[in-house]
């Protein structure tokens, strides 16, 4: 069904909405917090319910090799077998699936499995109906992403099979009237860096007409000066009452600059993926727990964020179980990061709010930019 | 101090108490998680509150290499540096550095760190002023832990050596009144499965007089039948109102059969290695949740414990973290795990109120026999 995205505050570009899908509502803008195999690592459906996350990512690619998304579909769907009563999105496996070199060509991309070298064959039409059977209350159509920088011919020939993959891939979602029901399918824009290819990438997938909608292909690899400018030619297009979302998107810097360019939603592994290598977030930009300077700091990690769920802990001791390997670190450190997040993201919102946004966004490339 | 064994009950020999330190008190019989470093594997002292647990133990060996004695003194000892409102108890690090193979004579160990190969000699004196340092409410006393099966006269010169040492790290404690004054000292009695020599370990332990006693260097390897009379020979000469503390010992079925011969505490770090390598407690005994059986099985872990901090999940889906090595897995494991012993301690010491001592005994030896 159509996510409808009800706008509650504007200022500027930035938008505060509520989306509303057929499983749930949630808050945009919004973090995702990746939970790749049906688990944001180290955490567990409990955790996240006390970080108050609303929406959680799983990946179609690892679930659909283990434990297979027939699994998942007779335990009544990706949200019930981790017994979480809150959101979920699957992607569509194709971001996975392309940094494995694989063979693609009109008809869908062949790769191997990490898990057991397995020949596997995916099309538009299987990353539907393996989502379905995922059961996310979003799922994203196949589209065919690009490591920048690329040619124009590599990126023109990306949009033209992503065209013709999001028409059989929102066909086959179609056909499957139950899920339609359950599920919104989001349609991806591709065109790199190139503004004149986002357009037009735009513009057909708009033509082929989904619940919602997502910005692919950005964030991996160029300067953050060339990402902008094909947001805002992507979002100017877009409807205004449908959600947007960036994949892969993470930092504090970018978040503010795309949110200001009328972005919703992001995901990304940044903040779990940091804390697991000792790499904390906090008011006053990163910290490496690992550095020798911490080994006697009685201070949280991050004094200015009270409400962390670390704030019970000293530096001094987090870095001891960091450096001695014991899982307990990387745990308290992922819980730190995902709550720093979702309150970076609170006070962006307020920000929205109180008309404050501009100054909310100055202030926080000082730190992170 | 004087640790102080108020009995509340008996049935038999098996006794239900009220422990009284200097920093607060506990029951037993109790048994005791292991925080290696300072926490245990994959918990916080959040997790610990939560799990009920009263007392938790800190390796001396592994402390004192990292993050080192000196700094936890300076944050205020092992339990405020781990944010840890509870009791701890620190071994003497004496069983660790045995398994090194040191050079052993009558002034101490000398051994290498497994961290950075470093040379270091560890004493009776130096392992109570550590313990000091480290400032847990129990610590212990250096002795001779010999492997099992081993000749009479290695374990006289063990049981002999852990005389002499047992002097001496009683006087070294007894030269920091401050410590004494925070710390209850315990000594340890040796003599493997000699009942000869246990119980003139026990008469020359209780001639130097410690705080508390332990039963060392049993459950190393020999069957249950032979670790059984030394255990009585033992406690048969304890004081009744300290407590009695078996070192190392966590399956059900020897915890009945040694709660049965007087022992009040134990310690050991089985339900937690068995949780991280996907071994189960169960009411019906233990399950490996990597068997295939439990693919699509949507029961919790133990139906019949219904509070157990993993009951929201079914089997199928933490089968599925375990063998995708999801960090989220041995973390659940181990909640389960630890609420399962515990509460498998708190049924056994409402059968020992109920005077049904020996029937508990005899239905947990039926599964865990």
């Amino acid at each position: 069904m159509k996510a409808v995205s009800e706008v509650i505050a504007t200022d500027g570009e930035a938008r505060l909405s509520e989306v509303t899908l057929a499983g749930g509502k949630f808050q945009t803008p919004c973090f995702m917090p990746v939970g790749t195999r049906g688990a944001v690592k180290h955490l567990s459906s409990s955790d996240m319910k006390d970080l108050n996350a609303e929406i959680i990512l799983g990946n179609t690619y690892h679930l659909m090799l283990r434990p297979g998304s027939d699994l998942i579909r007779e335990s009544g769907g990706l949200a019930k077998f981790a017994s979480w009563d809150g959101l979920t999105l699957t992607d569509s496996g194709g971001y996975q699936i392309f940094s494995l070199q694989p063979k693609v060509d009109d008809l869908g991309a062949t790769f191997r499995s990490i898990y057991d070298g397995s020949s596997h064959h995916l099309t538009p039409e299987l990353a539907s109906t393996t989502q379905a059977d995922l059961g996310a209350d979003i799922q994203m159509v196949l589209d065919v992403c690009s490591a920048l920088p690329a040619e124009k011919n590599i990126l023109k020939e990306a949009v033209d099979r992503t065209a013709l993959w999001a028409s059989r891939g929102r066909e086959a979602f179609l056909l499957h009237p139950e899920a339609q029901e359950r599920q919104s399918q989001f349609g991806i824009v591709q065109g790199g860096t190139d503004i004149s290819l986002r357009i037009e990438s735009t513009q057909r997938t708009l033509q082929v007409g989904f619940d919602g909608y997502a910005i692919g292909g950005l964030s991996v690899g160029e300067g953050r000066s060339e990402m902008l400018d094909p947001v805002s030619a992507v979002t100017e297009l877009l409807p205004k009452d449908q959600p947007r979302y960036f994949m892969g998107l993470g930092d504090p810097a970018g978040l503010v600059e795309v949110v200001g360019r009328g972005v919703d939603m992001f995901d990304c592994v940044l903040p779990t993926r940091l804390a697991r290598h000792g790499t904390v977030l906090t008011s006053e930009g990163r910290i490496n727990l690992r550095n020798a300077k911490f080994i006697a700091d009685e201070r949280p990690l991050d004094p200015a964020f009270e409400n962390s769920p670390a704030s019970n802990w000293s530096r001094s001791y987090l870095r001891h179980l960091l450096v001695t390997e014991e899982p307990t670190a990387p745990r308290i450190l992922t819980l730190h990061n995902l709550a720093w997040m979702f309150e970076f993201v609170t006070q962006l919102r307020k920000s929205i709010i109180k008309g404050e946004f501009q100054k909310f966004r100055k202030e926080t490339l000082e730190i992170w930019g």
